[in-house]
């Protein structure tokens, strides 16, 4: 099944390397600043509806989950929050845009196993200049043929990019953590997508049903991909 | 010369329709937030310093500006104003990021013109959803073979434009109202590049030397392109 694949794309966050762990510490602080004002499951739940909100204006990544934080302090002391308050969450900001790169386990094998079988492509959605950044950092970017940041990872988005890449869907495997935005878009495509799931994941990208279809499977570790690509 | 051009690159914001007005609009706004604590001269000044300062990390685009607006109330406030006055921020990055699309005159004549002659293109800088939405809201997707929403446009920036779009340099025409942004670039890689100066300018894109080179010209208007494009 899998000798008609042609294209392999690799979701970047949670798949390449380390990413919700450091937002969630990046909340985790945020609902700290608040907590004269709310207790922080409280908290998270008004960032949340902010960003449920704000994502179609402004959205995914690091900036829109700044100007989340910032709008959320706002509502949630009703206006009664020092604006110093706003220079922590910028600092937080930058703490996370510096950041190193921490690879996940076996990302380099694989990459450096397929290169040259298939046309390798980074697939990711976020933050432009974010994203960039972390790519460069990780020292992957040789790898890939084609690096895609998308606004948005859904049907018609994997569609602009079939017909960019100029590949038929049942030539494309995608690889990815979510099941929402690496998955079900590719497989109502008929393309192929390979889940592998991250220890944690962003509320807004859970999925809890089974997957049922003839394209997909799921992998424990990115090197399991190995067994079964030739 | 222009006989062996195959990819022409438009730009959009001030060279497809109106952005800069609308920028220097919100500006505006935003100095007569802090008009109290300082004259709208200076609110500018320490604007554009955080701005120099965050572009780097952020990058282009509203959010950007929305972040940098932020910073700099409390900065100038000295962490005196009240957030509220953030909320506001917020507010008219709203009213901008709902903006209707105001084209400059020729645009659609143009494409019409040169579709099918040549492979067009957008490549443009700023907040990736923005500019698709800009582009959306325009109508003139269909004109384009491909979008390029840039982190940046320096000589990298192009260089891998061009290898991704399979183009050799002088078969290459970019067209923009900046000079920094889209002629001097494209010209060091000996592609072509056409200026179409805009009425107003953002700051960091101000370029004030004549530009010689064989590979650029200079048009009043968009549709003088079409006197020397066959």
């Amino acid at each position: 099944m899998y000798d008609q694949i042609k294209v392999i794309a690799f979701d970047a966050d949670d798949t390449m390397w380390v990413n919700e762990p450091y937002f969630q510490e990046l909340e985790k602080k945020f609902c700290g600043l608040l907590e004269d004002y709310l207790p922080h499951h409280s908290v998270s739940k008004e960032l949340y509806k902010t960003e449920l909100q704000r994502l179609p204006l402004y959205g995914f990544g690091i900036k829109t989950v700044l100007l989340c934080m910032i709008e959320t302090i706002s509502r949630v002391t009703e206006g009664r929050a020092s604006i110093k308050m706003v220079d922590e969450v910028i600092r937080l900001g930058d703490e996370l845009l510096q950041k190193d790169i921490e690879m996940l386990d076996g990302v380099q094998e694989v990459l450096q196993h397929l290169k040259g079988k298939y046309r390798l492509v980074v697939a990711t959605k976020g933050d432009l200049l974010d994203q960039e950044r972390k790519l460069k950092k990780s020292g992957l970017m040789d790898y890939f043929h084609h690096i895609e940041i998308m606004s948005d990872k859904k049907v018609p988005d994997y569609q602009k990019l079939l017909k960019h890449l100029d590949c038929a869907p049942e030539h494309f495997l995608m690889l990815g953590n979510s099941i929402k935005s690496d998955v079900l878009p590719v497989l109502e495509l008929n393309g192929h997508a390979v889940h592998i799931p991250y220890h944690t994941t962003w509320v807004h990208e859970v999925y809890d049903q089974d997957v049922v279809h003839p394209n997909f499977r799921q992998v424990e570790k990115i090197s399991d991909i190995l067994e079964f690509l030739p």
